[in-house]
């Protein structure tokens, strides 16, 4: 039944007269076009409750002022001509008491519609129209192992109904927090329980999260500089006074830090968001320093910390961590693909707690069908087995591009190589990045320089503008090696 | 005089909030237990020698932050169910991880850690331990088409990976936003295009999101009073002053709106949560003229829209809206389950880009595969044929309930019986509501007040507390009439 109409008892009009009334006034408002197909007087009236009469004396007096039209053994219609509504009575149809004069410049509905600002770049806007794309943080589709994945899925579904109509812990479930803490030991060196984990709709929603929990009240909010820009977009947006920190081949040189008191910091220690540098270790243990020192709180982003070829896995900051100073950010989507909205994060048995309730104001929650599957996958060792397969192939990808930038591009700098996803590529003149990520476009083939790679930039007098972003997961290695050799023949490297 | 407060003239703080503070600490280490009851406010003021007015606010913020909690007609206590963590274990609790030395007291994390609020409760404490419950929303398990929603969702893993391993748009599907606009214009009166439509996590995660794009710069929330907690809790612990606004049997008593410019006001027009009444069209006009008159905007959740048994479904107010003043909150919960986290903003073509920019900031969008699986659910007509099985499922529950209760319970009162899966019920009798939850629950059947149900109940003076809510659509009928009758025995109706 499509007609919105409502029958009020304690309306001073008939019944008919309402009825004609909403009637008019939907196909004055344009809600009910021309042509519409009315539905037939007994249906209508049973489904408003009313007297069949009363349906058939309003359709009488909508067809005879042409607002309605019937076609000989088909039914009665919309008509095609509307008539031109008297002036007078439109004022008196109800809809008409509602203001299309009314200036809407002020309101609050124009307010949102007119706030403007940047947001974080998660792809690449040319995305499918590239040849070759080497934007940071592209997934590798086909490694990925669909037969299990859908089997876990259907076996959720089949025996695990009951958790979709009720609402789960907002926490997170609770296999799904167990199987993270698990998985964290040994990989991170991180020693969690499930308590203290919270899952997240991904990093950005954690980051959300987090930001929400403190609150603003003029906080700082320091951050490496290059920076992943969903980080210092959200803080920014919301008001905290943002401080750039600079980075250097050891990662955020902890030295410049600013003695500011309650500040929260965002750092990617393992593989520096562009750079790819890695934080060293004496300087992890300067950081948790400062920290404790100035009362400040760290969030780690551990974004691609999955992937590591070289030199083992660091333990990271939450690991390091004795005085509670640390908020660790995990994320499904470098693993497992975006698309899936699952993150992670690990505080302490008392700040995850708080986090959670947080969280059930915020969403109540995450989807319980991706947690379960989720869960289901690391406990069955699918994903340990997942990602040794694409670190393999990760590497030997990325031994490729570093083979053929070296041979084309001689007198390059490599940063980040030791892990992730991408690297940073440094050309042996300097000025040059911009211009190659031109002519290689010409050619279909996306590189990027940091800022046009999804980072911020904050402060001039460095070198990291000339960086090149190189992600070389999603691109096979025949590729790879073509795509290098197209660029170094397009910038007269022969 | 039991309070042992303070009120200090040359305090930085306001006099209500040295008066909040302190009753808040005095709640926090126990020293004022559960279940206290508090002086009268012209008590307290005049033993504090402040104004009543001072108190009063005072007051009002503990209520609405769950410290105190009003038994009507008897009068103010504190509160049964504090917020957790529980009081006094939070100052003792070590941190295993904790270095000894490092003071921890000042710190970001402890401040998270600390902050303590009340969160909307949706689901029942005892659920599962109980025999029959009526708790308001539950959803019945065994109507849900099983088998249909696998072999979309498979259908969609096997042929639509290459979404799982990319960011998908934040605002939404757009086979889902378009299917949701299909959906909306016949069944709720809503006329809008696919671009209108945010896709967000379940009516919380949108709400939240609105709030985000207001942004809190002291703007009025004005709310039903009863109101759904998780809205009320959710703006008030944003710290926006909150204005509750009475609540008769047409619905939101819109005369008594205050006229407050570019407020934010939240209401439940289909079916107002907890009382279940309908919002009157003259209402429904005269509140969309309020907000024209104010510049305000409102937010009209539609949780349970989608079960009307009696009278035609209503025309939302998105769908009365000349003027772009309301943004419409839709939700899958209630139709397919609260696990699956879906729901929908409906607002116009200028307002759902900038909410989607800030769902980007927020959580980069929504889990891919529900969103693909939902939109072809309701494509394929399966949703229709759903919603028309559980219709008439729920519609019978709730007869063999009004019967049950006209028969055991004579001279009772049922409000909102036109729609939703609850209904409210008042018994003959005055102030026995909470007695015979009490009763009921010795013999393992949960029936539950407004605010013990998931409603918030502000101000004195009114019969709401006298409600008792019944969720019926989970309950098998002859349970429905069984828990009834065993009911009126417990309560000596014989």
């Amino acid at each position: 039944m499509p007609l919105a109409l409502v029958i009020d008892g304690n309306d001073g009009r008939t019944l008919q007269d309402q009825v004609f009334d909403q009637v008019r006034a939907l196909i004055l408002s344009s809600r009910l076009k021309s042509g519409y197909p009315m539905p037939g007087s007994r249906l209508l009236a049973e489904h408003l409750g009313v007297s069949r009469n009363t349906v058939t004396i309003a359709y009488e007096k909508l067809l005879s002022e042409g607002y309605l039209e019937i076609r000989p053994n088909v039914g009665t219609f919309v008509a095609r001509n509307l008539p031109d509504p008297v002036p007078g009575q439109q004022a008196a149809a109800p809809l008409a008491l509602v203001h299309d004069t009314v200036p809407r410049a002020d309101t609050l509905l124009e307010r949102i519609a007119a706030s403007v600002f940047p947001t974080q770049a998660v792809e690449h806007p040319a995305e499918g129209k590239l040849r070759v794309d080497f934007w940071p943080g592209r997934v590798n589709q086909r490694s990925f192992p669909l037969t299990e994945w859908r089997r876990i899925v259907d076996g959720k579904l089949r025996h695990g109904l009951h958790n979709q109509i009720r609402y789960g812990n907002p926490q997170g479930d609770e296999k799904l927090r167990r199987a993270i803490a698990d998985h964290l030991g040994p990989a991170r060196g991180v020693a969690c329980a499930p308590d203290d984990v919270v899952i997240v709709g991904g990093s950005q929603d954690g980051l959300s999260l987090i930001a929400r929990a403190i609150g603003n009240e003029g906080r700082a909010f320091l951050h490496e500089n290059p920076c992943y820009q969903g980080a210092r977009f959200l803080f920014g947006h919301l008001g905290f006074p943002c401080h750039p920190v600079p980075v250097d081949r050891d990662g955020l040189v902890v030295e410049a830090l600013p003695e500011i008191r309650n500040a929260v910091l965002y750092v990617t220690p393992s593989h520096q968001f562009p750079t790819g540098v890695t934080l060293s270790l004496p300087r992890r243990l300067r950081l948790l320093e400062w920290a404790s020192r100035t009362d400040s709180l760290i969030i780690e982003d551990d974004y691609d910390g999955d992937f590591r070829y070289e030199g083992g896995p660091l333990t990271a900051l939450r690991g390091l961590d004795r005085a509670g100073r640390v908020l660790y950010l995990g994320t499904f989507s470098k693993s497992m693909g975006p698309g899936l909205r699952l993150g992670f994060i690990v505080g302490s048995d008392r700040s995850a707690p708080a986090l959670a309730r947080w969280k059930k104001l915020m969403s109540n929650g995450t989807p319980w069908i991706i947690q379960a599957a989720m869960a289901e996958f690391l406990d069955s060792g699918a994903f340990q087995r997942h990602l040794r397969r694409i670190r393999a192939m990760y590497r030997q990808r990325r031994d490729v591009l570093i083979d053929a930038i070296g041979q084309h591009f001689p007198g390059s700098e490599i940063l980040g190589r030791r892990g992730g996803m991408h690297l940073a590529w440094r050309l042996p003149e300097t000025g040059c990045a911009r211009r190659l990520q031109q002519l290689a476009l010409t050619q279909g083939i996306g590189i990027y320089t940091v800022e046009d790679g999804g980072a911020c930039l904050s402060a001039h007098g460095d070198r990291h503008g000339d960086l090149l972003m190189m992600g070389y997961a999603a691109t096979e290695e025949d590729v790879i090696a073509r795509a290098i050799g197209i660029m170094a023949r397009l910038d007269g490297r022969g």
